[in-house]
């Protein structure tokens, strides 16, 4: 027992110096790092006995988890976390100890080692022949097809009995097997794996068990040995007496483990001999990780984590000079150098330069990258987003107007500003969409004007070349390095705002369906012979517009025109619209739960395809199913001012261009630079925070951003659009970060049980492009169009609402406030951050928020872009009111900003220090790490 | 290094015999076992300097699982298993070696062991003061306020300071202080535990740890030293050199895990010298759990498990003695002795007679066991399904018998039925109410008597009153042990059976609405105008029952006296009724839809109270809400034939006793005799599969069975129904199963992160009996209970049937047919039984369902119950078909039965051994234990 005492002394040695395993282990890992190491794929057989044969059945695999065979069910076992026990490993350190260990064995063939093991004297000669027979035995692998013995299987193994003393495993079978070659799991393995083989089984003619670890000089494909055709390169094999088959097992799968194990693999590769393999376990067992038997069941299948610690911090250990290194490139995220990215020129139109030389490399390759099965339902999906928005808006905005600009010109606007801006703009991944500001500012223009009899069109016009011109002076002047002043918290209260707008638009429109078409609720079927038209003075004979009143048969009018010619309506129901608000209400509502649903049930769990993807278009289209059967009111569909021909805008009278002089006096064209500084402030926010989202750290974008040149684009979109007198547009925030959530690419082919890895965006212009000219296709559409029902469109927008509302920070710590703190779940901001100061904060986020509510639904909504900036102001105080640590969680700080800060805090020192401690561990913490910074743009000055 | 190769020695060695550490705990823990060792509460302080002062700050707690203190956050974590290093256990290990063990240290004082640790010469003199100075520190404990000092704190912690030279620790506080007291933790921590301490810190005037491990003579309260009020029984303390805080840390844990382990804090009661104490940790190293550190992430926090291995059965391993008697307990799952329960008695009413022997001692308790606040939830939401079924089969057995029968009849006879059977029943947890089977029963023999001049009533009246008499037979003859036949196949089949019915008529209610109240999809409101009612020959005056036609003002008759009078109606939406349909599909839909959600929205995380088990309840009401809001037509409350007076039946002219003479020839009594056989065997299976699965093993009750008994009182209620003309009951499956579903009783004050036990259901009388009082008294309520729309009642049918089918195996196995097998869950009888015999055991499950689904939809329907019968013979038939040990797994063999099938296959003696081989693990495999067996009644013949 007291032996223990020494391994403890190395143990606690290690804590100052490396042990004596870690100094081997040193020394061979750092020998030479220019050849990395194969990845393994690990496959375990055990003997058995099938009928009156014996033979190897193989039971567990390895890539990275363990997948088992489960015996009943004959099948593959989910990939789970190989749980081992602490004997078995110490057992696999005694057979290596004492058994025979071959390093670089060229030409393998099996009786070599039991010769070996002879010389050694470790088994007696005349086992020869009864252990090269157990050894050569046939492999018979799981594969998912039910284990059935064909003919030719038995002509098989029957021979493989006949050459039973045959001395080379290689007579098993010389070349892959078909069984191997069309085995799919191929895909899971990485082109370069190597295999290795454990074979562990009972016998009954062995007194003490037979133990071999065998490298091959070069990896062979040793005929059926392997599920796969991956060339072998180790072979363990472990043969013992019977009645301990449960211990081998183990024993083999601790070495199983073992050689998927990142660090021993490269041991295993490297080890010169026997007593560095030992090192290999001895360092593998110093860091693993112990559960207590009292607190857990080791029959329980742990699930892969999503995330392991990487395999080169541990190695590094052994590699000093490395170690340097490695933490410069791991804390990178994979984006451009920093300093490469976005600098502070301060030269004229410095900033509009870098970005297109930036981005001019990437261009062919956007148009490439876009071809891909996954573009097209992106394509659906924003399509039908941006459609509703054009409708939408368009009907708003003809309210708004007066028709000076409606559906037709919002769709045509949408899909020029649009299409336009993706192929030229910065960052392609936005989408362009008429917002609910410049609505609000469109429609105090339009009164405004009209009170004032100036004309409309044209003043618009001026606000437009002067809002144009004022975006080129931002651009040269490199202002959009303002948004470097833009956190967590500025963005979650606009995003949220944005939020709330499309979910309070939903619900606005659907009730107002229900006033629309009010419902009757004290219809008696009985009352419907008694309904009618009136003479309205069936005594008094007058004319009305010269029509003979008296000369009409009343009963005979419609409702229109009875009430033309002054007729009264008789009976209780006139009034109402059957059934229309209902329909609206369920197709609504249909739509919303369905897509919600949809999202929530792993449709991909049924079918592998990736149909989960397009469950918003199911939906709309399984409404419109419904509606057709249903065959309710045309009403339905009447999308106000949707028009079939293109010719004319919607309102009559207007041409297709606006002329800049003629209809008013020559000052508003200077005054209009008052307006169009608001305008300017509007779109500059609303464009640049939508960018801000969309070029977050997380979504890892590799191709950079362009808030300059994104801005020199809306500009020159602005002027045009004013000259054709089509609404203005900018970045839209919900439609793009949807646009990004479709176009996320994961990596495939995984070990089975990892995570698969999100790579970033497929970032190119052919989505957005094919939406926008799809856009403008539609209005030749719109006899198609048509039959999509507005509350499904309504629904639609709910949805987005929701979605992009759930997927923010903000929200969870809102739901905070309602749970008791044991339940909450375990975020990490509130490990660090104590839970009133998280309730303050967000406290601080809703008071802003519901001003910000309040001053939109006033006539204030035209000074709402300068209140985004009052909301970056109240950040700026909370500094006063939180400390930097708290912040750094809550509000995820920049690291560049806090070094910046540090600078300035010097004197502060202590404190600071502390707080820069306990902040290190962070970026390790967990996926937060991701969230760390908002940019993919470093900004400095 | 190879030192380790002894340890491995030991190891191995223990494959065969024990070790000498195993030898060791063998004999400790077999001395004297009948004194239980308490448990143990440990908290973990760290030594940490607050400003100027040093003072021990709690970082972690156990009761079972690991608790900690996030520094930042200033609160609790969630429990979680403590994942340790081997490294810190191995650290622990030497330092039980090298530092103090004081065990049975009587009134306890710290200086002593510091004395002690001088006199072994570990530390020097000099250090005494300093060491003794540090010990004596402040506690600080986390609790859920925010930390801050008040006064109070500072003056207390000032005059500790004075005090620092006192050489007790008792000096810190001699009472529990009032923060300890009102700890509301304290109701976490069994009653009769024991607290242990473990103290660790890093001091500057140490250069080698200082370590003592001191078990007290008697647990005593030290003051302010643990969070709680609970005695202190051990002390770990460990102070060192600076520069080693995460190791003394890691050590502190590991310490604290091994003392609450069942087995290390038995062996730390009993040590008797250091020695024990290391081979409780050798013991417990051999049975670690060990994680591959490339596989899983040290950081994450596992949750606690669902189930953990029991104490028992790792104790059992050192007494060798002890274990048979564990075994016997263990597969017992808490229900009465075998033998007891329901042995085969072949005497004359010999099971009626255990029955009653049997149920009459729980009597009282029945009743007083009742008061309990979850019975009021319970009583409401049965309620509300007990008065949806008998509005329902009212209504429709009111269609079939031209209201002979009717829903007033209906709501006496659920009421009269239902109070009697719970009262006096042998499982008064079940719920009567009429079936599919009795309705189609009724309504073909009410057309049978109508068509040969019967008189229904009185037929009726006989052959309730042979039926009866047949039941009679059936409880004397002990028929109800034919039950033993029925597996989970039958169950399942019955079962699934039900709520397909239930769906299927609900749906079908709801598209019977969707004809009765038309939509007219042609309306235009511009017509409106021109409903009007023509006579029918406006030329020719004729008269139509005496009334002049051409004298009638054709204009002013409502619908009704239009179409009395032969006029025809004009206008397209006559016949229409608008927005009843809609309406009506969106309080079914509604009511169901949110029902599910919140089912599945745990309500409970943001309401610690139990409202989500009303969640039905409040969908109601929300639809109530929502529908007196929008206050729709009337016509949906118009519960057919919901009579306002009691005083007569619903069809007028038949009185309230049924008459048995008179109006049938004499012939017809003796021949009912026919038809009620059939009854018999319908109700006698109706009723005994649904006692079946209500007396489950899995709900766990205590109060056993009484089929015997059961049908005693179904025959009884069957005569006195028949007399008063009411509808016959028998048990019904899917209100059954929710009644104890709303009973089930979980254990409150478990340790944290460990899973709430499901502790049984509340079985009483009280529940039931209230249900049908109140059901009897909604009679008088029908003003109040015409509020409740229909389509909400069908909403909550659809959600019954929905959410009874979707807790059966049959319908995770249908899912399985969807899924490819990679994605399939982990279902533990996948793991045992190849995929194609599962699919095909369900695939005949489904065609059997098939056929008895079509043949209920024929006249068939009325020997639905034969074909009951018939299930279980295809079930015999697949023994055939599937081996014994793929049916244990998909068909839940009884062990009894199992038993016996052995004795008669002993020829197969070799097959059975390797299958018996199989199943032994299966107990212990997972939750399906619980399923392993359906009756709570073992049966044996």
């Amino acid at each position: 027992v007291n032996s223990d005492k020494s391994k403890h002394a190395a143990v606690v040695n290690n804590l100052t110096s490396l042990s004596p395993a870690a100094e081997r282990l040193r020394y061979i890992l750092s020998e030479d790092d220019d050849m990395p190491t194969p990845t393994l794929f690990t496959e375990m057989d055990t003997l058995q006995r099938e009928g009156e044969e014996l033979e190897w059945k193989e039971s567990a695999r390895w890539v990275k988890f363990e997948e088992k065979v489960e015996e009943g069910g004959e099948r593959w076992s989910k990939p789970h976390v190989s749980t081992l026990s602490l004997h078995s490993l110490f057992e696999l350190r005694t057979c290596l100890q004492t058994g025979t260990v071959l390093l670089d064995l060229d030409g393998y063939s099996l009786p070599q080692i039991v010769e070996r093991q002879i010389e050694e004297g470790m088994i007696s000669p005349d086992l020869r022949e009864k252990i090269s027979f157990v050894l050569l035995r046939k492999h018979r692998h799981q594969t998912k097809k039910p284990i059935h013995r064909s003919f030719a299987d038995i002509g098989k193994s029957s021979s493989s009995t006949s050459h039973a003393q045959s001395r080379s495993m290689n007579d098993i079978a010389d070349t892959p097997s078909t069984d191997q070659l069309k085995n799919k799991f191929m895909k899971k393995i990485p082109r370069d794996a190597e295999a290795s083989n454990v074979l562990v089984g009972e016998v009954d003619f062995l007194n003490k068990p037979f133990v071999a670890f065998v490298r091959l000089a070069q990896a062979t494909t040793l005929g059926g040995l392997t599920e796969v055709p991956v060339p072998t390169r180790f072979l363990f094999i472990l043969l013992g007496p019977q009645g301990k088959a449960k211990s081998y097992n183990e024993i083999g799968r601790a070495i199983a483990t073992l050689m998927v194990d990142d660090l021993f693999s490269d041991v295993a590769y490297k080890a010169r001999d026997r007593e560095d393999l030992i090192a290999g376990i001895d360092e593998f067992l110093d860091e693993v990780i112990v559960l207590p038997p009292g607190e857990w069941d080791p029959k329980i299948r742990i699930e892969p984590p999503k995330k392991v610690p990487s395999a080169e911090k541990r190695k590094s250990v052994f590699s000093l000079n490395e170690l340097g290194q490695m933490n410069g490139t791991a804390g990178g995220g994979g984006g451009l150098a920093e300093d490469e990215e976005m600098p502070v020129q301060h030269e004229f139109c410095g900033g509009l330069y870098l970005d297109i030389k930036r981005k001019l490399p990437w261009f062919p390759s956007d148009f490439y990258e876009g071809f891909h099965i996954q573009s097209i339902s992106a394509v659906l999906f924003i399509y039908l987003g941006c459609i509703t928005n054009a409708i939408t808006f368009g009907g708003l905005l003809g309210d708004a107007t007066d028709n000076y600009q409606g559906v037709m010109e919002s769709f045509l606007g949408t899909a020029l500003a649009g299409s336009v801006f993706c192929f030229f703009g910065g960052q392609p991944l936005i989408i362009l969409s008429s917002t609910g500001p410049i609505l609000i500012f469109e429609k105090l223009l339009f009164e405004f004007s009209k009170s004032n009899s100036i004309d409309y069109m044209e003043l618009r016009l001026w606000i437009g070349m002067h809002s144009c011109l004022q975006c080129f002076i931002l651009v040269a002047t490199d202002a959009s390095y303002i948004i470097k002043y833009m956190t967590r918290f500025t963005e979650e209260g606009f995003s949220s705002l944005i939020s709330f707008i499309f979910i309070s638009d939903a619900i606005k429109k659907m009730v107002g369906a229900f006033k629309y078409y009010p419902i009757n609720t004290d219809f008696k079927p009985d009352y419907v012979t008694t309904y009618k038209c009136e003479s309205p003075m069936p005594d008094n004979s007058s004319s009305v517009s010269g029509l003979n009143v008296t000369a009409l048969d009343w009963s005979q009018l419609s409702k229109k025109e009875c009430v033309k010619y002054g007729g009264s309506l008789v009976g209780k129901s006139c009034k109402f619209v059957p059934d229309l608000a209902l329909m609206s209400f369920i197709l609504f509502f249909g739509t919303y739960s369905m897509t919600v649903s949809l999202k929530k049930f792993k449709f991909s769990r049924y079918f592998p395809t990736k149909v989960g993807k397009l469950s918003v278009y199911i939906c709309v289209l399984l409404n419109q199913v419904t509606q057709c059967f249903c065959k309710t009111h045309n009403e339905l569909f009447h999308h106000s001012g949707l028009k079939t021909s293109i010719k004319t805008p919607t309102r009559p009278g207007r041409g297709w261009l606006v002329m800049p002089f003629g209809k008013n006096p020559w000052w508003v064209y200077l005054a209009s630079f008052v307006p169009a500084l608001l305008v300017t402030i509007l779109i500059f926010m609303d464009q640049q925070i939508s960018a801000v989202i969309v070029n977050r750290k997380e979504n890892k974008l590799k191709k950079g951003c362009g808030y300059h040149l994104d801005l020199f684009w809306v500009g020159v979109l602005m002027a045009t659009c004013s000259f054709l007198g089509l609404p203005w547009y900018v970045a839209a925030t919900v439609i793009s970060i949807a646009h990004i959530d479709s176009l996320k690419m994961e990596s495939e082919s995984s070990a089975p049980g990892e995570q698969p890895q999100f790579l970033g965006v497929r970032e190119q212009r052919v989505t957005g492009i094919l939406v926008f000219v799809l856009t403008g296709v539609s209005i030749f559409l719109a006899p198609v169009l048509k039959f999509i029902p507005m509350p499904v469109l309504y629904g639609v927008f709910l949805y987005m609402g929701v979605a992009s509302l759930s997927g923010i920070q903000f929200w969870d710590r809102i739901k905070l406030y309602m749970m008791p703190s044991k339940h909450q779940p375990d975020y990490t901001y509130l490990r660090h951050v104590p839970l009133r100061r998280v309730h303050l904060f967000t406290l601080i986020q809703i008071i802003c928020l519901a001003v910000l509510w309040v001053l939109k639904s006033t006539f204030l909504a035209i000074i709402f872009p300068v209140m985004i900036l009052g909301l970056m102001v109240v950040r700026k105080m909370l500094d006063m009111v939180f400390s930097q640590h708290d912040l750094a969680w809550l509000d995820d700080l920049l690291p560049e900003k806090e070094k910046k800060k540090k600078d300035d805090d010097k004197k502060k020192g202590k404190e600071k220090e502390k707080e820069k401690e306990k902040k290190k561990p962070k970026p390790d913490d967990s996926e937060e790490e991701v969230r760390n910074s908002s940019f993919c743009c470093p900004l400095q000055d």
